[in-house]
C-alpha cells in the first residue's frame, strides 16, 4: 500500500504517520486541563479544540459523545467501542488527507488550524487512560525460558504449567506511569548473607528494566461472565509499550510462595500513545509456535492476533553515553493478547474499561535480543559494556532506559509508539 | 465503661450499638442512588436525608464538606481524614444519645426522625468504597504454618521469608464485592492427572473459602514516599470481614512462579459496614509474638494495633442446614495493618484513598479455629461433618457462607461486624 499522504508536512521517519494517529492525553500552558489529543507527524491534533471548534460537523455518528474530547483520560472514548474508534480514526485520517473529502473542516480553516494543531513538544503528556486494574503476564517464551535456567537449570527451565496457560500475576495499577515519569530506587528487604538467614534493608542493588507490550481493555465484562477467544479483539482498545521496572534482589527474597510483590510495584512505565488495534492490523502476525495443543478456550484457530513492532532498548548513562542494549520483536511471545483475555476471565473474573494487560517480557533468541538486563548479566555474572566503555551488570543512578517501538513499514507509513522512557533517581535513605 | 444509652431503642445484642457507628452505603426505593448511612441496632441514620435536613447544624467544621454524604462511595469521606472521622463520628453519638446535648437536631425533630432513620431490612447495601488497589497478605502465622505443613512438611512449613515480612501479593480490585453478592464456581485449568500432564477446563473441584479482615486505606501516600510505621494508623480507615474465595485446584495449577491468579480472582467479598478504627481502639491488643526481631522500619515499639475480634464461620447448605465451621479471633495474626502498610510502601508504592489491604486466613490453633476448608479437610482428606450430617471437603453448590465478627465487648456496647456472606452458584458450562 502506497503511503497516505497528507497535507500537513509529516518526515517520512515520524512514527506518526497518517496511517497511525494515536490517541494520547496532553496538557498545554493554554489548556492545563489534561484532554485528548491525536498525534500527526510532529504535531498533535488536539481533540477538545478540534471539537469544539465543529471538527466532527462531518460525522454524525459521534456527535451525542463528543464529551469524550473533553476527558482527563481516554477512557470514555475506549468504552464507545472499536466500531467507534474505527469510524473517528478513519474521519481524521480523512480530514488530514492531501485530498480531504472535508477540506472545510481543517485544512481550509486557518482559525481551526492555528488553534488545534500544536507542536508534540509544547504538550506535556499525561497518563492514556485511568487504570483500573493492571495484570501483567509472562507470555514471552524466550524470557522465561532463560530465567528459568539461571534458577532451575536447563532441564526444568520451564514450569509444567507454562506452554498450557499464559501464566500472570495481578500487578499495582496506582503505579503505572508514563514515559518521562522518573523512577526512584526502590529500598527494601534482601537477603545479603544467604548463611545469616537474616535479612537488610537497603536501597535496590540489583535495578532492573523488562520490555513489554501494554494492551488497554475498551469493553467491561461482568463477574462470572468469560470473554471468549472468538470476541476477544472486540474487547481491546489499542496498546502502548511498557517497561515493568523489577527489583531483582528484593524479588528474590520475597516471592514465595504469593510471587512478586515490592520488586515490581514501585513503578510501571508506558509510553504515553495509545496505538490503536487498528492501526496494527497491517502489521498482525503469528507469534511463537506453541508444541502442546492449547485447549480450545485458547484455541485461535490459526489466526494472526500478535503484531510485528519492532522494539529497542536504550539505556543512556549520567555521563552522557547512550547504547541500545536490546533489538527484538514483539513476535517473540507465546500468547496474544486475546488468549491472555479469555484465560483471564475464563473463571469470571470481571473486566472494566481502563483495565490492563500486560504481555511479560519480550526476548529474542540471542544475547541482543534479550529484554532484561537479568537475562544479559545472566543475574548480575557477565558484564554488558556500554558504548563509551562503561559496565552494567544492572542500572546505576542517573541511568535511562528508552524503550522504541515501530512497526515493520515502509518510511512514510510507519507506525510507531514513540517511547517509553524513565531515569533512576537515587534511593531515599530510610531513617535508621 | 458503661454502655452509652440511646433515645433509640437498640437490642442488646446488636452489633451496632452506639459504641460503634459503622458507615455503609444504602440504597431505598425512595433513594435508589446509592448513599451514606450509619448503622444504629436494627436502623440505619441515612445521611443524605440528615445532612439536607440539617442535620449537622451543631457541627461547623463538617459544613463545607457535607457533599460528601451524598457520594456513592465512602472515598470522599474517607478522604477528610482520621480526625475528621472522628468528630463526626463522636457528634452522632452525641446525637443518638439518651441525654443528647443536641435534642433539637434529630430526638426532637419528628420529621428528620421519620425521614432520616430507616429499618436496615428496607435498606440494600453496596459496596462501601470504590477500591482503587487490592493487596491480600498472608499474615495468620497458623494459617501460614498449617498449609506449608500440607504441601512441604513440618520441617519447611514456614518459608525462609515469612516471620521477616508481611508476605502479600496483589489482588483484583475489580472483583471485590459486597456481602449478599452470589459467587459463581469458577472454571479454570487443572490438573486432574499428574501422571498425563495434561490439564482440562473445568469447574473447580476445590472451592474454597477464607476467613479475613480488609482494612481501607483513607490517606493517599505518593510513588516514592513510605509510610513510616508510626504515621501507618494515621493512614487507615476503618476494618470489614473478607471471605477471599479460592479454588484450590486451580491454584496448584496455575501458581508457580507468579502467585495465584484466577484461583482468586473471580471473587472476593467484604461485609458492608466499615468499623471505623477509632470505634475498635477500645479492643486494641497484641497479635501473635514474632519470635524473629524485624527490622526497625517494622518495629511497633509495642503499640496495640491488632484488635481483639470473635470470628465465626457459618456455612448453610441448600438443603437448609446450618452449621459453626470455624471460631478464632483476629490476634492470630503475625503482622498488623500498619505494619503490612510500612511494608508496602517502602520501596515507594503509592497508595490511593479505597485501596484495601486484606490481612491474610486468621487461623487458630486447633483444628475448629482454622478458617479455611483447605487446612480443616488438609486438602480433601479429611471430611468434615455438617449439623445434619452431610459431610464436606470444598464448597458445594448451593452452601453459603457467612462470616460474622464481633468484638469482646458487653452487651449492650457492642461493636460489630454485622456479617460477609456468599452463596455459591454451579460453574457456567463452557462451549465445547
Amino acid at each position: 500500500m502506497a503511503p497516505l499522504k497528507s497535507w500537513l508536512k509529516i518526515d517520512s521517519s515520524s512514527h506518526f504517520s497518517l496511517h497511525n494517529l494515536p490517541f494520547g492525553i496532553i496538557s498545554t500552558t493554554a489548556n492545563p486541563d489534561p484532554h485528548p489529543a491525536v498525534a500527526i507527524g510532529d504535531q498533535v491534533l488536539d481533540l477538545a479544540v478540534f471539537t469544539a471548534g465543529n471538527g466532527f460537523s462531518a460525522l454524525s455518528i459521534i456527535q451525542p459523545h463528543q464529551a469524550v474530547f473533553s476527558r482527563p483520560t481516554l477512557n470514555d472514548f475506549a468504552a464507545l467501542g472499536r466500531p467507534m474508534h474505527r469510524v473517528v480514526r478513519e474521519y481524521l485520517q480523512s480530514v488530514l488527507l492531501e485530498d480531504s473529502p472535508f477540506p472545510g473542516v481543517l485544512k481550509e480553516n486557518s482559525s481551526l488550524r492555528h488553534n488545534a494543531l500544536l507542536s508534540q513538544k509544547d504538550c506535556r503528556m499525561h497518563m492514556p487512560m485511568q487504570i483500573t486494574d493492571y495484570t501483567d503476564f509472562y507470555a514471552g517464551l524466550h524470557h522465561a525460558y532463560n530465567v528459568g535456567v539461571l534458577f532451575r537449570g536447563p532441564q526444568n527451565a520451564l514450569q509444567p504449567n507454562y506452554k498450557h496457560l499464559p501464566v500472570g500475576y495481578h500487578g499495582r495499577a496506582g503505579s503505572v506511569v508514563v514515559s518521562g515519569t522518573p523512577i526512584r530506587r526502590p529500598n527494601g528487604q534482601n537477603l545479603t548473607d544467604p548463611a545469616v538467614k537474616e535479612p537488610v534493608l537497603g536501597p535496590c542493588r540489583k535495578l532492573d528494566m523488562e520490555l513489554e507490550l501494554g494492551c488497554f481493555v475498551c469493553k467491561p465484562s461482568k463477574m462470572g461472565d468469560p470473554v471468549r477467544i472468538d470476541d476477544a479483539a472486540d474487547h481491546l482498545f489499542g496498546i502502548v509499550l511498557m517497561n515493568d521496572w523489577s527489583a531483582r534482589d528484593i524479588q528474590a527474597w520475597e516471592y514465595v510462595p504469593l510471587g512478586p510483590f515490592n520488586s515490581k510495584n514501585f513503578g510501571t512505565s508506558i509510553s504515553a500513545w495509545v496505538v490503536l488495534m487498528d492501526a496494527l492490523e497491517p502489521f498482525a502476525s503469528t507469534g511463537l509456535h506453541n508444541d502442546m495443543k492449547t485447549l480450545p478456550y485458547l484455541d485461535e484457530k490459526g489466526k494472526k492476533t500478535h503484531y510485528d513492532i519492532s522494539l529497542s532498548v536504550n539505556l543512556s548513562t549520567a555521563s552522557g553515553s547512550s547504547s541500545t542494549i536490546c533489538k527484538t520483536t514483539a513476535t517473540n511471545l507465546l500468547f496474544s493478547f486475546p488468549q491472555m483475555l479469555a484465560h483471564h476471565t475464563v473463571g469470571g473474573c470481571p473486566f472494566n474499561v481502563g483495565d490492563v494487560l500486560g504481555s511479560g517480557t519480550i526476548s529474542g533468541e540471542s544475547k541482543s535480543q534479550k529484554g532484561c538486563l537479568l537475562e544479559q548479566s545472566e543475574n548480575g555474572k557477565i558484564s554488558i559494556t556500554l558504548d563509551g566503555g562503561q559496565d552494567r551488570m544492572f542500572l546505576e543512578d542517573g541511568d535511562t532506559i528508552t524503550i522504541g517501538g515501530v512497526c515493520d513499514g515502509e518510511q512514510g507509513s510507519l507506525v510507531g509508539f514513540g517511547e517509553c522512557s524513565g531515569k533512576i533517581l537515587p534511593a531515599i535513605q530510610i531513617e535508621p
